[in-house]
């Protein structure tokens, strides 16, 4: 194998592949990037058998081959080069890397050990725009669980429901359902991957409405943007994933409407005070149209005030507020909507427009 | 005690003084900030008892009174307020915090048990620009011990010889001497203070050529900036630091002039082999008017080639790559001259121009 390539387009493609190589493993061959050179192009691959990255970009190649070396070692040293002409040629079991005057000399591992990606033929596709999926992945991912108990709830339902596409992620004290318009109806269908594998796709997908083709086929979905694929293994479908649709309430006690960031901040600075403890009660006190919000532990205790729409069922309820911080935090509306079912009951958080993009339900705690 | 303030200058504020705060400790109060309130200002005040800062700002008093405070939460709580007026008020035990609707209580340590600022009436008084004490600390700091077996080590002797003041620090392998001229010629005398506070005042103090005045006196030395107020107990006087003007060699084997940021680029990439190890060993072979720098590992090996300015007398010498990094790193000169004593013998980076700012010396490693 022999070929030579430009520093900052191999630069970019081994920055975006190497977030799929596996970080710490006892198998060091997912800690590499796989380098391929055919035709006029180079393919870099990364996989840790969870999601896989390959990116193709152009190369002079003198002889067609393949090689796989540490990632991590890879990018930092195309990144610490700069923008020179690099060449690669192979020699027995190691990779020559010629920059300048300069030249390194890399041991290989066998490539034939390196995973092959999952061949993906005939798959059902849908199509969504690019930012669509970018804040459907960020908006949901806050109620990903974090603890490796039940694996599924690592996940992020992606389901299609007539011309909707919905994301959800529920933990065990709250959830998080995520709407998006498609441009079509598309057959009704729903599947599961890691929010660790959505986050790092999204990340790496265009800002913009760019149409992404979604494909899934066999415990896998795949996006193909061209020059850079994405595969991830599937964790399940969505009879595998708990039945969200029942947990959410129809009918409230109390509904309020409040000023998002004010409230937002009113709970960071509450929250302060737990500075010592694990655990951040907070308590809302409705009453009429104000809404009064209380901290206390042994380091003191926070009140703050605020006015609010009210229908007028008063209610004093508790929450740790990280769980409401959060979803506070990823949702961009001026007012929200905080539907009530009584002091123990489930919260849900929805947009105060008419409109159904994002729901987060919190249970509360007790006081 | 009561006063209103404005929140920014608060925030301001309390962000300068909470460097000196222990972060952690077994005496809880060094964790937290003294506000005095008198006449028509307020002191804030933090010590971890090695540096003590103290800045004054504007505040409406209403009742004149001190109280002690957690630093980390006071510093989280008023930016989190934002550009509010705040006014605090002291009942028992606790204080009140009053912003806009909102309140919060927070419960005070005793003031009493706060340790008092050293008292500086006649002390020996020397002047230096802003500008010139910061550079001298970011450059000697790199050579700084990083461990504790030596406590004076963790120090930066500065010291006055005529019309300079030096900065000079030393860990064992190497060593930093960095000069900086004065406007005038003071009385010669050395002090040590430790890195950390040294670091800690410059990182405050305007980035400008404003003189700043430093004052000495019975083991403390204090930076009075009007409005901000800097203490730090010596670690010592100059007779109790290393003699280390005996160990600088005067007569060299190889003189070599090389591009900086070209050779601190070969070492950085060559650096990169080393990731699975904790010693960064590069070879520099000298030979003619060309530098070959070399490192071998058991991934693989990186040779870089680069021209240079040499008196003839060819050497081959090895380093740990990370301490040539460091200094090569803060030093700003295009091009550096490198003397060495042997290959045994210690290299000595200094400028290529007639100027002696700065002399970094680095012990060579057996290969």
């Amino acid at each position: 194998m022999k070929f030579i390539c430009q520093g900052q387009e191999l630069n970019d493609a081994v920055l975006k592949v190497c977030k799929a190589a596996a970080a710490r493993t006892t198998n060091p061959i997912l800690e590499c990037v796989k380098l391929t050179a055919q035709d006029d192009t180079l393919t870099l691959m990364c996989t840790d058998l969870e999601l896989t990255i390959i990116k193709t970009i152009k190369a002079d190649v003198k002889m067609e081959g393949s090689c796989v070396i540490p990632a991590k070692f890879l990018s930092e040293f195309v990144k610490k080069i700069g923008a020179e002409q690099i060449t690669f040629t192979k020699i027995d079991n190691a990779i020559e890397i010629l920059y300048g005057e300069n030249h390194g000399l890399i041991q290989c591992q066998n490539a034939d050990e390196f995973p092959m990606p999952k061949e993906i033929n005939e798959p059902q596709v849908f199509n969504v725009k690019a930012s669509d999926l970018k804040d459907l992945a960020m908006k949901a991912s806050v109620a990903v669980a974090q603890d490796d108990s039940r694996p599924m709830l690592r996940g992020i339902l992606l389901e299609i429901v007539g011309d909707e596409l919905r994301g959800v992620a529920l933990d065990g004290v709250r959830m998080a359902i995520i709407s998006k318009k498609l441009d079509k109806v598309e057959q009704d269908f729903g599947i599961v991957i890691t929010a660790r594998a959505l986050l790092e796709i999204v990340k790496l997908i265009p800002e913009d409405d760019t149409t992404i083709s979604i494909q899934i086929q066999e415990n896998h979905l795949k996006i193909d943007l061209g020059d850079t694929i994405f595969i991830t293994r599937l964790l399940g479908y969505k009879k595998d994933f708990v039945n969200y649709e029942q947990i959410i309430q129809k009918t409230f006690k109390t509904s309020i409407v409040v000023n998002r960031e004010q409230l937002y901040n009113a709970i960071e600075r509450a929250s302060l005070l737990s500075w010592t403890e694990r655990n951040h009660i907070i308590k809302l006190n409705i009453k009429g149209n104000n809404l009064t919000l209380n901290s206390s532990t042994d380091q003191g205790n926070i009140t703050e005030n605020m006015q609010i729409e009210h229908d007028n069922n008063d209610i004093v309820i508790h929450f740790n507020g990280r769980f409401l911080i959060d979803c506070l935090h990823v949702i961009g509306d001026e007012f929200i909507k905080i539907n009530f079912c009584g002091e123990m009951g489930p919260a849900q958080i929805v947009p105060n427009e008419d409109k159904n993009d994002y729901f987060y339900l919190v249970l509360p705690m007790r006081p």
